[in-house]
């Protein structure tokens, strides 16, 4: 199963969809819990195996593990867990915590059901680009599906109840990766993410909750689940992001027009350093595809496509590589390692 | 004549000389004086004119100025002596004082004469790698030319007489520039010229006298002038050149096992900001040419040559790059115009 997802591309990395210049992917999850079980955290194991058998049957019912696949994570090495968190595909949470929890996923990679996580089911779907209602429209269908098979703990005053009180009511988290780096290098950034933050939403770094931004890329999600409807938090959060989207193409053209020579040093240096180096720390080369990135939004560099790059951002990371080159690499043998597959990948 | 240097390339800088991978060039500069005249800084204005015409006369007669250029330093725009400066055909202090200062210089740019610096008489020929001796022959053939026909200042206990007695003697003063990237790398720079320097020998930077180090460049020369005869001084200047150049292999060979990675994409990652910045500094570039020149001298690059390093090395700095582009430029103005100079110059 990783073997094939070491050769496929996940189809939201493709960077077709809509303002995938600025926005890396959209995706909405669903937090959901049957009724008479226990919420994960307090159950005992024979419950959660329960609710992992209960939930299959219902994913068979409605035709759903058809061509899906599934990955019981206490039977992974954990190597390859790390791999599915480089994925997107579990959080890190779930690299050191695996007992009775499952993976499923479909051929595309962009629907996930992960069951006995924090809640007993997570729903998500992934899209390329700004494309929120599409993700929301497919994780809706599967979760749809489920309900009319299984018991989902359900409150008529506050919703669907969840194991932490933050994400009671619709269940929901839809949140977009954006890539923001004019906003950065004009030093507004701060001012708009405090803004941002004042309207209910939250940022985080590439990976979610409690990781560092890196790259300029920024995830913001919608912090209230309560008191509103799915459609209606969709909404706001789709305008707040395109009004960004227009800060950071105002930002753009400002550099672009103020600082030409500068920015256009700092995207090629970027771009000749990735085609030449023969050392790259993860650290590095998140700031380097960041640079390459805003060069073709900026049609600046037409070499290298914005698939590939979000692709390699994905593939570039520790448990990925050991997986390509078929053997576990120290930190120093991983950056040669590295340098060297970047090279063959990028033109 | 600026116009014809801008575009032609110094022979000296071909790069096709014994060990041109380490040693750029050799030099061996004669300071003459005549009888009859006060030295130049106790000359009258009158004087230093005459010597002028008793030089260019000489110089006629005995067939060196056919083919030769002859430049006025005061005739020169400032910009203009700048560009003589970068190119090493007058010392930075002929930049501000040109009192009847003349340069002759040959077609291929490695035999220069000038008349009316410190001494009255400053004779040099450069070759390229090392090969002293060759620069020695030539010069000396000149010499003996002018000899036949001036009444050298001249005592029989002292040899030849000069405006500095650091130069009195044989008025010679032999230097290689030499380039020693691995000796810095492994630290063991610091060591190996302490040596040199108890041998009478001074080590300078790129532009002699009172300029800095850059770019791993060193320039050795003899600081003994009194006492010994051109040939021995000649053979000792080489015999340690030999040695220190053994050591700088050594150095790359221990590169090359221990660091092979590290090396490799110092080379390679300044190889592709030299193909790819916008912004180029004339002091990064020297740095940058530093390393691409060894990576050719380890066998890990071929797409550029010795001979076109050293020719950039030269044509990037500021007054060369202004007549390039025919026009003043500001500083930063400069390093825009740098980088893409040398990018269109390297493959």
């Amino acid at each position: 199963m990783i073997e094939e997802l070491l050769h496929q591309s996940a189809r939201w990395l493709s960077g077709q969809g809509p303002e995938a210049e600025v926005v890396l992917s959209s995706r909405v999850r669903l937090a959901r819990n049957l009724t008479r079980y226990p919420f994960v955290h307090r159950a005992k194991i024979e419950q959660l195996r329960r609710i992992g058998t209960t939930v299959r049957n219902s994913l068979r019912k409605i035709g759903y593990l058809k061509g899906a696949n599934l990955i019981e994570l206490d039977s992974l090495e954990p190597l390859d867990r790390f791999f599915l968190a480089e994925r997107h595909l579990i959080s890190h949470d779930l690299i050191k915590h695996t007992r009775e929890r499952i993976l499923l996923l479909n051929e595309n990679e962009d629907i996930t059901i992960i069951v006995n996580e924090e809640d007993h089911l997570r729903l998500q779907a992934f899209t390329s680009g700004l494309d929120l209602y599409e993700a929301y429209r497919s994780i809706d269908q599967v979760d749809s599906g489920l309900e009319a098979e299984l018991d989902y703990a359900f409150s008529d005053s506050f919703g669907y109840l969840t194991a932490c009180p933050t994400n009671v009511g619709t269940g929901m988290r839809a949140s977009v990766l954006l890539h923001l780096p004019a906003l950065v290098l004009t030093k507004e950034i701060d001012k708009i993410l405090r803004a941002v933050s004042q309207l209910g939403i939250s940022v985080r770094g590439l990976y979610g909750e409690g990781t560092e931004v890196k790259g300029n890329f920024f995830q913001i999600s919608n912090q209230i689940t309560l008191g509103k409807k799915e459609e209606d938090i969709l909404a706001e959060l789709e305008k707040i992001v395109r009004d960004i989207i227009t800060y950071e193409n105002g930002a753009r053209e400002t550099l672009l027009r103020d600082a030409r020579a500068f920015i256009e040093d700092k995207i090629f240096r970027s771009y000749g350093i990735i085609k030449n180096a023969r050392i790259l720390t993860s650290d590095e080369i998140v700031n380097l595809f960041s640079a390459v990135r805003l060069g073709i939004g900026l049609r600046l560099l037409d070499s290298v496509g914005i698939g590939t790059l979000n692709e390699l951002l994905i593939f570039t990371q520790p448990a990925h590589l050991q997986r390509l080159f078929g053997k576990e690499m120290r930190p120093d043998e991983r950056d040669i390692a590295r340098a060297n597959y970047v090279r063959e990948r990028v033109l």
